[in-house]
């Protein structure tokens, strides 16, 4: 056990120096890149649709794409002609910063304002991986319970962001939403939530709003 | 990344030996193990509580829940008063043979039937790691989209039968079940599909007969 441990803490450190390699690349050439995790279907995929939509004509953006083995999220992305970079995991359950890294060096960064990269979808190992992001985008869907803060707190006290999705199904689920906030309070109490349905379009403005600011504001990585 | 992956290689062998050894005790004890293995919130712990609720009578049923931080499922199931044994995992995503082989320890074995094993949410490791199961359960929400048999094929292919569950979402949702039907029968072609809501109880007999079927039946372990 204690040298899975040790390996664990080597793979980990290993990870971090490159994120810093790859978050001093990014702040140089004023790329903010955004790691955007959730669990398999909570609509990563569907809200880059939407936020391609309403902000590719400002900004330019880039996509990774980080799946197991199809490039089926990279082929519902590919009609808004920018570029997308997919990463197959194969068996990884997790993105880490030298994938990362090789990818960034099919980007054009000098031309890029920002770039999303889709995490695999899974809460527990691509939070404890840095990629050199900017900042952390939580995504949690309502059809996947009131109790996700509390049952995976690593990623919603790393988040910089919290999308709540799917808020159209609250009506046919027991997502009880006051509990879902006090978790996520006591886990991180400043930490902004958008509730949305990327599907209806519900709550939509106010996170392009945040995210505006974000790319315009913050130190870019 | 050689040796990492020499590394990976190391980690299965050592938790394959001990689930071969798992499975050899569990069916010296006529014990069964289910290995239910799904993405965060799509049900498994209500699946369990109604699993409980219509064959605890019939049964012996124990339960090992794994989870990252919490004990919020287990906490869900004490109602039934059978007996319990929550894994926390902290930063791992999955279960391994070596803290089954720990928890089963903790039962008394001569006297279960069953047993069930909530795996971490995730998709991805859990399918990798025999714990010595008798089988594998996937289980999906419908809120998850149609398309998570091609995105996580591993866990499909694996699976001695796959539960659809929360069917009641989706006149919400864009699910398409001809989709879904025709990604799961390429990878697994003859594999069981139970189409459920757990929380509204549709579909929920032909799961129970069927799942009666296995523990009389099919080989221990």
């Amino acid at each position: 056990m204690t040298m899975e441990i040790r390996i664990m803490k080597n793979i980990l450190d290993r990870n971090q120096n490159k994120a810093d390699e790859v978050r001093n690349l990014l702040r140089e050439k004023g790329v903010k890149m955004v790691n955007i995790i959730s669990s398999p279907g909570a609509g990563k995929t569907t809200l880059l649709e939407r936020t391609c939509e309403a902000l590719g004509g400002k900004f330019s953006i880039g996509i990774i794409e980080g799946d197991v083995t199809t490039d089926r999220d990279a082929q519902r992305l590919k009609k808004y002609d920018i570029p997308i970079v997919v990463i197959n995991t194969e068996r990884g359950c997790h993105l880490d910063s030298h994938s990362i890294s090789k990818a960034l060096a099919v980007f054009d960064l000098d031309s890029l304002d920002i770039l999303f990269v889709e995490n695999v979808g899974n809460l527990i190992c691509p939070s404890s991986f840095d990629l050199g992001e900017a900042f952390k985008l939580a995504v949690v869907s309502t059809a996947e319970g009131d109790d996700k803060p509390a049952k995976y707190p690593l990623l919603f006290s790393e988040a910089r962001a919290v999308i709540l999705n799917k808020t159209d199904l609250i009506p046919y689920t027991d997502f009880n939403i006051e509990a879902f906030i006090k978790d996520l309070s006591a886990i991180n109490p400043r930490v902004p939530l958008f509730r949305i349905s990327a599907t209806k379009g519900d709550g939509l403005p106010g996170w392009f709003e945040w995210l505006e600011y974000q790319i315009k504001s913050s130190p870019a990585g």
